[in-house]
């Protein structure tokens, strides 16, 4: 599993408040707790600050990769104005979430996208807003896919998110991710899948209860990437018993190393 | 899904206390709390008591049946001659723990699944061993059911154990159960897929957390009953938060209706 580590979003109050004022030692210090506990990227989002966000950016990505110059960044904003105006100041391959298949915002990323060697998340969303079922988000799946690789991204540098809606209002919401995931795995080969979970229990109680039961069932179908917060040792746990239980962690390697670590 | 509360078995020290001190009371407060925690059936066990094993489950069914006449029994014992002696004590239709598909023990079972109306747990094993692949364990139940059948119980009677191996020592080993689930519900339309959970993270560490993700992920698989600890917590979140997620739980009622009750 690739981990993307979603907690340098300032729509989390205290991240906001540092990047208001300037602390990166808060910042460094949380991405280095995400670091140890397992996430692969680091997913950097300033998008609540519509003003700022640019200046915010570039100050994130500078005082991360001060501390972190090997960290990889997953740059997270809404405006493809910003993420155009930060790419050229991350060392290593981005990842850029996100593209839709919406004719304006596909039009407006292209440019970036084509601009230096990126992973980019494409979440399976039209014109025709979010897919009703597995049959519409493979083929908002599959355009997208083709329109990526038309402008020259290869597929395992292409992370498929199916768009999670919630069971609260939609009782056939999971499943319908579950199908998207397994049967995407075997359409397009190579290219990844990618969640972010929390949709799925908007509205409901106990919430990473139900978030990370669904992690484990997609894992299951064939996500192999999730923005998630690697300090949620519930959420890790279950990711890793999942790991095990798939096939993706051979004689429990890392399940038992993280039992060592006392991380488990 | 069928909830088959395992705790009245002497194999836990406090169970076998009671059974010796014939503490009624210790017994009749378990079942009470498995009831209450979902429990559909009452598993009794008193099969590491060999010399007393009859008595000790007519002392038993007694003093569960005195307090919870409508409770439906799972009659556990690897020995046939146990069932048969305390089988007419049951009030309502009994759960029969375990017929394999091993000839001997197969022919012994004859005569007691015959004798009254009875769900029916069959173990796919067979003379060979425990199945190395789905294949196998499909073979297995092919047969099983039919040998069921013949004996003139019903298909929705009979509850397929796909016999769960470790991990630890079999890294298929989840997937081999998960397959045979998923392509039995398919081809044995009516019969019922049940596990016990524990095998599966044997030799390993923090057991609890593999058993609940496995246990999530079989029932996306298709599995409907399991014998389990209805009082692990955890293990309950886990089950009612599948059942959500795969669509056994329509509008979240029975998992809004435990978090009412505090015991979500």
């Amino acid at each position: 599993m690739l981990i993307v580590g979603e907690r340098i979003n300032t729509s989390r109050k205290q991240v906001s408040e540092a990047v208001v004022g300037r602390d990166a030692a808060f910042i460094q210090a949380d991405v280095k707790l995400q670091v140890e506990s397992g996430a692969n990227l680091i997913d950097v989002n300033a998008g609540s600050r519509h003003d700022t966000e640019i200046d915010d950016l570039l100050w994130l990505i500078r005082v991360i990769q001060e501390v972190f110059p090997d960290a990889r960044l997953c740059l997270d904003s809404p405006n493809p104005d910003s993420l155009s105006a930060v790419s050229g100041c991350v060392g290593h391959v981005p990842m850029f979430n996100s593209i839709t298949g919406e004719e304006n915002r596909f039009r407006a990323m292209a440019p970036l996208i084509q601009s230096r060697e990126c992973d980019v998340v494409a979440l399976c969303i039209d014109d025709r807003g979010i897919p009703a079922n597995a049959d519409q988000a493979l083929d908002n799946a599959a355009r997208l896919i083709s329109g990526l690789e038309g402008l020259g991204v290869k597929r395992q540098r292409i992370y498929i998110d199916p768009v999670i809606q919630t069971v609260s209002t939609n009782p056939n919401a999971a499943l319908t991710v579950l199908e998207t995931i397994e049967r995407g795995r075997l359409q397009f080969e190579g290219v990844h899948f990618i969640c972010g979970l929390s949709n799925i229990s908007f509205g409901l109680p106990k919430r990473q209860l139900l978030n990370r039961t669904f992690l484990a069932l997609a894992m299951k179908a064939g996500l192999d990437s999730a923005i998630i917060d690697p300090l949620d040792k519930d959420l890790m746990g279950t990711l890793r018993a999942a790991a095990v239980l798939v096939g993706q962690d051979l004689w429990c390697q890392s399940y038992l190393g993280a039992f060592r670590q006392g991380i488990l």
